[in-house]
């Protein structure tokens, strides 16, 4: 069955790093749903946390081919394994005067949203969480307006002391 | 003089995108510090947010050939715009019998960070804020030890009614 895989990937901190992992993934016509990279534990290397969508043969396959690349330390699908998931967007809507601002901040307030920039003609919020949360307050915020919104990709660990991806197993 | 840039790229949703716009950068010998893609406003497209370090004309320069790529849309540097900015971490501490554990919690609620596991041996923080703050968080973290930390990269609006990267203009 096709669905969507979390992906972490430990690499070393080199130049075109990135763009190896990503052109692998694009090689063998996968379409990489969201992407997010950024510093880990260890000096000198970063945390890639990919979702992507196949099944799961595919995925070992894309695994085994990570696995080759020189910079790579670990990769691990943590799909299946009990994991804690989040992603943060930053929503920016309409709130011009005469519109509903006040409900535009109820509904913030109920999903735990935080606003952090008010304009005279617009609110920026801020929300975590995983993504059926992002994708509920999107759809309730559409009907006041959406005027931009930008999203990191998924991050997770894996749930209590077991290591998601590291150098030292 | 050479700093960390935010560039926000919109694109269009095709295999290869990601590989393309990273290759770029790879190719010039640019080195990525950290990079977020997720869905967007607009359906069939996504929002890069890249951290890339190099001086302005480098960066002109980038800008200048991602414009080039057929899926790309539009390129921001906000770097020097006022924009918001935010950036979301889970961190795994150790808090293993006999740790201090409440020291933790008491260091997760000053930076109101949400403690979103707990095991017997260890508890996973979430936190969200710019990099200044997850840097200071994770500092004072590594004194009781951090089991594993994955980062999403930065990502940015601009403040008020201002687009940051829209097909829109």
């Amino acid at each position: 069955m096709i669905k969507p895989h979390l992906i972490s990937v430990l690499v070393e901190n080199s130049p075109g790093v990135l763009s190896r992992v990503t052109g692998l993934f694009s090689r063998r016509g996968f379409n990489i749903e969201s992407l997010a990279v950024g510093t880990c534990e260890e000096t000198n290397m970063s945390r890639i946390t990919i979702v992507a969508c196949g099944n799961d043969n595919q995925i070992d396959q894309v695994k085994k081919q990570l696995n080759k690349l020189i910079e790579v330390v670990k990769v691990s699908d943590i799909t299946h394994i009990d994991h804690v998931e989040r992603e943060l967007a930053l929503i920016k809507v309409c709130a011009a005067p005469g519109s509903p601002r006040s409900e535009v901040m109820q509904v913030a307030n109920i999903f735990r949203a935080k606003i952090i920039d008010v304009g005279p003609e617009s609110l920026v919020l801020e929300i975590t969480g995983d993504t059926g949360k992002i994708t509920a307050i999107e759809e309730l915020l559409k009907k006041y307006g959406i005027v931009e919104m930008v999203r990191t990709g998924k991050i997770g660990l894996l749930r209590g002391a077991s290591l998601t991806s590291s150098s030292k197993y």
